[in-house]
């Protein structure tokens, strides 16, 4: 039997309209708090969970959070979450890596039948009750790049290369392929490639690396007959650039589920746009999405409680899990927060 | 070598709007009609190609068809062209089955996404730039139900099951599942089983014994969180009792391709209903698809000439070609036209 932790105080910043049903946790005290309230329910707080993820007030409320020793965040993308003084710190960092791979990997599929299938114009001519056929993509034999191969990138990929898409990647550094890609490329290999491709895939997470890496020449390289799918975070593409092209039909449309800000203004001409499809960040949030997110918090709560490693763990530097694979988490993946500093 | 009949004399039914390029076909006669001109060039036709399925004048015609040994339609379905006349000759019928399979199950699978991620209520919100957050359907561990297990059906029990969609059939009688399907149901047990399944997939051709299949007891069995997605012939389901049931919130929603009289009829209220989706018949006409559909009939021409058996032989009394599977043809779906006989 491994060591039990004494009573550790857990605080949950949620926000009350979104608050889940959480179990009776025997010796663990359970703390709530709005996130503007953040400062006073921090003091000897030992665990933090952050459930929405778009801010949590703790950068202010830092000097509080002399006990804190791990923080586990609600959603896959860390981006908003994560300050230089939780860099700084040895506070260990854990996510929800997983639960929305799948439900993120059926969504880009539907987008990216949705251009193929031209259903937009489906629908609109449903609306003015005319019958008009028009002949339209076949996927088979289509190529889409990935841009970020980690957990969700790879569950992309894999699902698309179902459909006899050929499926490459971008990610950190240029590799030979695997199982899921044909290969993958270094960033800086992206302006020669990119014009390859039928879809270009979104799915990274928002790091220094990828911020603005879909750049407007990137964009200026893509094929005409492409697709761009963002379900990573706004700010990876250019969104200026992004909305020209779709304009101009330099490219053929896009797909969003994420902006540079969100909500995305009512005055962006993307709501606008024949072309462009328009989601509020909601490609993973599959019906009971909220009872698996908080069943991965718990199993971490009772590793955390037995001393033993915790699952996915991020590197605050890198800002997501380091060696992101579709496999269940190994040992390179767990790490057991060290007590009594922060 | 195969022997080589005297030079054939083929009439081509197209209307003048559609007709594809056809090759220079040395040995061969080529002629065209209009669909409304099929008796004056009838005489002495050895082989009819039929392009557009939609009708063919051949009914009235027929007295003139004492040449005709072979008839190839252009589409999978062929309920539009046997007529009574052709199922009591021995003329040999052929079709298009294969070509458009896989593009089928692709829109079928984009219908199913659309529903389980809700996009068409996303593109009405992005018409009011609205930002509303929803969680939408997983589709893994979803079940469907496909009607008619034949080549097409196949295929799209196929791509659902890339999905971890669980995927059962209804076809001509009860028997053990397969690679596809978990099991396949006669048709009599439709209304005690239908209300098991989330998506009933109907890709069966029109015959006397799938005519009105989906009834509107089938109907009233469904799930309520079921959609019904129709790419077979619109009298298979009683589309009057669909409309009734999609209205009253009876079932999820309907995402139709074909319809009991095509085009839609504009007053039909099955185009303004925020739960169905209206498509003209368009499911399987992916990009260049009239040449590879040219080469089916190209590919039998040959084998006609050279009296090899033919590919894609129908049973006129059945409707379709039998032992139907996604495999190459095999010598179960192939025959010779008898020389001199109609």
């Amino acid at each position: 039997m491994s060591e039990v932790a004494p009573e550790p105080v857990v605080l949950a910043i949620m926000t009350a309209g979104s608050r889940p049903e959480i179990p009776p946790l025997d010796g663990v005290e359970l703390r709530f708090a709005e996130p503007d309230q953040t400062a006073e329910a921090l003091d000897g707080a030992d665990a933090l969970l952050v459930w929405n993820f778009n801010g949590t007030g703790l950068d202010a409320a830092w000097p509080r959070a002399g006990n804190l020793r791990w923080i586990h965040i609600n959603s896959a993308g860390v981006d908003r979450i994560i300050t230089p003084q939780i860099v700084d710190s040895k506070v260990v960092v854990t996510n929800a890596r997983g639960v929305l791979n799948e439900s993120i990997a059926e969504y880009v599929l539907a987008l990216i039948l949705a251009f193929a299938k031209d259903l937009p114009k489906t629908l609109t001519l449903q609306q003015a009750h005319t019958w008009q056929h028009r002949p339209t993509q076949r996927l088979r034999g289509t190529r889409a790049l990935v841009i970020g191969p980690g957990a969700i990138g790879r569950a992309i990929g894999a699902l698309l290369g179902r459909l006899s898409i050929a499926v490459d990647a971008v990610g950190r550094t240029d590799r030979a392929g695997d199982d899921v890609f044909g290969r993958v490329f270094a960033p800086a290999a992206l302006p020669q490639v990119v014009g390859d491709y039928d879809f270009v895939v979104v799915a990274a997470p928002l790091t220094e690396a990828t911020r603005g890496m879909i750049s407007a020449e990137v964009i200026a390289a893509m094929s005409p007959a492409a697709c761009l799918i963002n379900v990573g975070r706004g700010p990876i593409v250019d969104e200026a650039a992004l909305s020209s092209a779709v304009q101009s039909r330099a490219i053929r449309g896009a797909g969003l589920d994420v902006f540079e800000n969100e909500p995305l203004e009512a005055a962006s001409a993307l709501w606008t746009d024949a072309n462009v499809i328009v989601s509020p960040h909601m490609a993973g949030d599959f019906f009971g999405w909220e009872d698996e997110l908080l069943n991965v918090f718990l199993d971490n709560l009772d590793r955390y409680r037995h001393r033993k490693p915790l699952r996915n763990v991020v590197d605050p530097s890198l800002g997501f899990v380091p060696h992101d694979t579709d496999e269940p988490p190994t040992h390179t993946d767990a790490a057991q927060p060290t007590p009594g500093v922060s």
